[in-house]
């Protein structure tokens, strides 16, 4: 029924093309508010900027006389002046906002069917972060028995399913099982707005991975209210595909200014850090002085900031953008950390990969390549006297004596142990490191260096570890001594000052 | 007699006012090679992407005689079509490339007077790395003479003092001593190329420290070679003011497009990670097609770098900021780390900080504000019985039975103990850490008690260590307990899956 067809694949994230009623997109994607309201930035400036699709608020034109039946007459796209794709939401922020609205589920619904909405919503229940547990079920049944209703009502456009549940992954899960067995068209993660606008994106990490997992992965996902582009690169990494912003307007209000690592009060800025065609046009104090020129910057850096992020899909380099743009916000590194937790999940997902594995610190120990490995050690056939080292590939010849092994294994963190013949292979022989490793990549490199020798212990072998000076003091080389002899080598890191 | 104004200052980096004959120029800064045989992008179109000041090559002009003449008639302003101040190179370029050029010391300072270049150069002898130390003391006294015979010359113009020295650092800082008693109005940092483009940045850092240890604090430095942005946060906390880039025409020659996370291939990219102007209006396969955009893209996305560069000193931000831009390769993670080997020499001149400290990383521990907050320990008076614990300010109100004791001290990552008082205070109070905190991290926090502990242990003080389930195993725990009693509270880290 639904078109989505996956074109690219990185960890869990894609770049996917999907069908609407008025034409393609391509994902991931921001999707900017367009309020009748008050277009600043009408449909079509959003489309220079790069919006490919829109999304505005039912509830917003169904309140209002005038627009509702100019909607009702001539569409909302003729409404909005575009015939770009157009998503409309319900209402649910607002009841979120204001506790009450003066709608039906029902009659939103139809309201978007008739309005001519290329992807609806139904009015679902954001329940906030932190309730009791009693109000979370309550709200969760409650959005279950209007996704129901909505699913019987809609059957030509696009109908989004939303997954609710608070900060309770266990109802997570329930909500996005339930939401898959009656079945959408897209699938939207709810009510975590106020995780963002507090910073704990390592809950939201968790929250992201408990729906994910249980949505049917060849449909497209929504991230509710996620507009900040510091969230992109791990919120599509994570599987996220659509996101919404009505943050490039909103900012703008606030005299706010957006970058790719944060948000800076315009009134702080002696530079304009971005070459943007308003930041290269204008001066400072031009952007202070307007509203629509700083919302019309916020809109480029955040399509910006998309573009890198889907060419570090094609490239397969995700993780390595999440490793640098994590590094914005201690809290945003406390996400990258909660990512790592789910590495052998998302191993599962992550298909192998063409750019070179950088090691970027400790994080990158973690990494889905890495217990991929670890996984494999048990292939390598090896038997009689067998040589491991630290010391590099690269200088491997100069080892005095190796003739005597029947196998040279040459250590490299985070990864472990890997013959010669590996030497140009993914990930191993692929990665790059740097001259000085840190303690965390040594430990998995001998954690693994244990594993093989665990593996191959009833079959007769006899290990050496020969290790240089560099990794001198490493507390686990005792533990290798249970395995194998141990040998210093004179081979030191490179002299520094 | 120079005019140089620092105005921010943030690490070693600083914007500062450089008069020249031609105009008052902000630094750090990019000088754009402009070749008067081939002029891709003219003057005044390097003047729209953000150039204060160009650079151009004097032995280019000189060895071509309709350009001499041309130069010597009207003058290099006229020549190249533009009233911005224009520093000259001498040749040097081509000497280290071609071994031999055709022209002196003498006359191609004397021309580069003649033709009204507002910043000349000697013809220094640019000694690659590696080589024998023979060679680069011989070399290095050949450059040392004609940087006296140049200063004896020049009296109008700029004049650019050049340290050579190969990758011996020893040399590196005579050279520096040497040309700072001769007396220059700038002074550049020279036969670097090899390095850069070998990616071996952390041996730039201590030739960069080595030079700048020893040239006059008030002078500006030019990094000769130093055209790619990915170096500019690194090379500007260390203290260079001035850069010069061919590498925006050479890369867009060679099909490369610049990031400030690297290079890639033109045909590489799908879609352009970029906002300038350029990349704005054309799509990839345009650029792919023409040099000359390629060209713009590249120059605009330099100097957005610089742009942002110079926000993060004056919001000092700029440790942050190089703790992100060197996850983009393994080596100039190495770089940072050996940048944090000078954080004692950093601390000197680093004034401060009015930016939150933010934790992102290992490399975080070894920051100034983490030194120098070590230095201070020996300012807390204490007496009597004393608590530290690490469980966080915030929840300190919980601790129970506090009140037995007559000082109570909360210890954060990396830094360690302090008081309540201190709870406003750069960087202690002012710093934000992840949730989940690195060992690292708490190891230095450890040191700090421990150093606290022994600072007072003839002053008859009781000290009790009181920590929570999150630092549980920490080797140091067992070495604190020679200085205090050692509770653990029932106070654990946030819960999450």
């Amino acid at each position: 029924m639904i078109e989505f067809e996956i074109r690219h694949k990185d960890l869990m994230g894609r770049i996917g093309r999907l069908r609407t009623p008025h034409g393609y997109i391509e994902t991931p994607t921001i999707m900017p508010v367009i309020n009748p309201n008050l277009m600043s930035i009408g449909a079509e400036e959003l489309k220079k900027h790069g919006a490919e699709i829109l999304i505005s608020n039912a509830y917003i034109i169904y309140r209002r006389a005038d627009l509702r039946e100019a909607a009702l007459k001539k569409g909302i796209h003729a409404l909005l002046g575009s015939e770009l794709p157009i998503m409309t939401d319900s209402g649910s922020y607002q009841l979120s906002e204001y506790n009450d609205i003066e709608v039906s589920n029902r009659e939103i619904v139809e309201f978007q069917q008739r309005i001519g909405s290329d992807i609806s919503v139904p009015l679902d229940i954001p329940t906030p972060p932190y309730v009791e547990r009693e109000q979370a079920r309550n709200d969760l049944e409650e959005t279950i028995r209007r996704m129901r209703e909505a699913r019987a009502m809609v059957h030509t456009n696009l109908l989004t399913g939303v997954v609710q549940g608070s900060t309770f992954l266990d109802l997570r899960e329930e909500s996005a099982k339930c939401v898959s067995e009656i079945g959408f068209d897209l699938y939207a993660i709810g009510g975590v707005v106020p995780l963002l606008e507090s910073c704990t994106f390592a809950q939201l990490v968790d929250i992201i991975m408990a729906t994910k997992l249980n949505l049917p992965l060849n449909a497209p996902v929504h991230l509710f209210g996620a507009g900040h582009p510091i969230i992109f690169p791990l919120a599509v990494a994570l599987g996220c595909d659509l996101f919404d912003s009505a943050a490039y307007a909103l900012y703008a209000k606030g005299k706010r200014y957006i970058t790719n690592d944060g948000t800076r009060k315009i009134e702080d800025l002696l530079y304009l850090p971005c070459s943007c065609p308003v930041c290269s046009s204008y001066s400072v104090n031009e952007l202070k002085e307007s509203e629509d020129l700083l919302a019309s910057h916020n809109l480029w850096v955040t399509y910006e900031e998309m573009r890198i992020v889907k060419q570090s899909i094609v490239e397969r380099s995700l993780w390595e953008l999440c490793d640098r743009r994590c590094r914005a916000y201690p809290s945003l590194l406390d996400a990258l950390k909660q990512m790592t937790r789910y590495s052998m999940v998302i191993e599962k997902y992550d298909a192998g990969t063409k750019h070179p594995f950088f090691y970027l610190g400790d994080s990158s120990t973690h990494r889905p390549e890495v217990l991929r490995y670890a996984d494999r050690l048990n292939r390598f056939t090896i038997s009689g006297k067998v040589l491991l080292t630290t010391i590099p590939i690269s200088h491997g010849k100069v080892i005095t004596g190796q003739e005597q092994f029947d196998h040279l294994l040459f250590v490299k963190p985070p990864f472990g142990p890997y013959p010669r013949g590996l030497e140009e292979s993914y990930p191993v022989g692929q990665s790059e490191i740097p001259v000085v490793v840190d303690n965390e990549a040594k430990t998995v490199a001998l954690q693994n260096v244990i594993k093989l020798m665990e593996l191959n212990r009833n079959r007769n072998v006899n290990f050496v570890f020969l290790y240089d000076p560099s990794w001198e003091g490493h507390p686990m080389i005792e533990e290798i001594k249970k395995y194998a002899e141990v040998w210093k080598a004179e081979w030191g890191e490179r002299k520094r000052k």
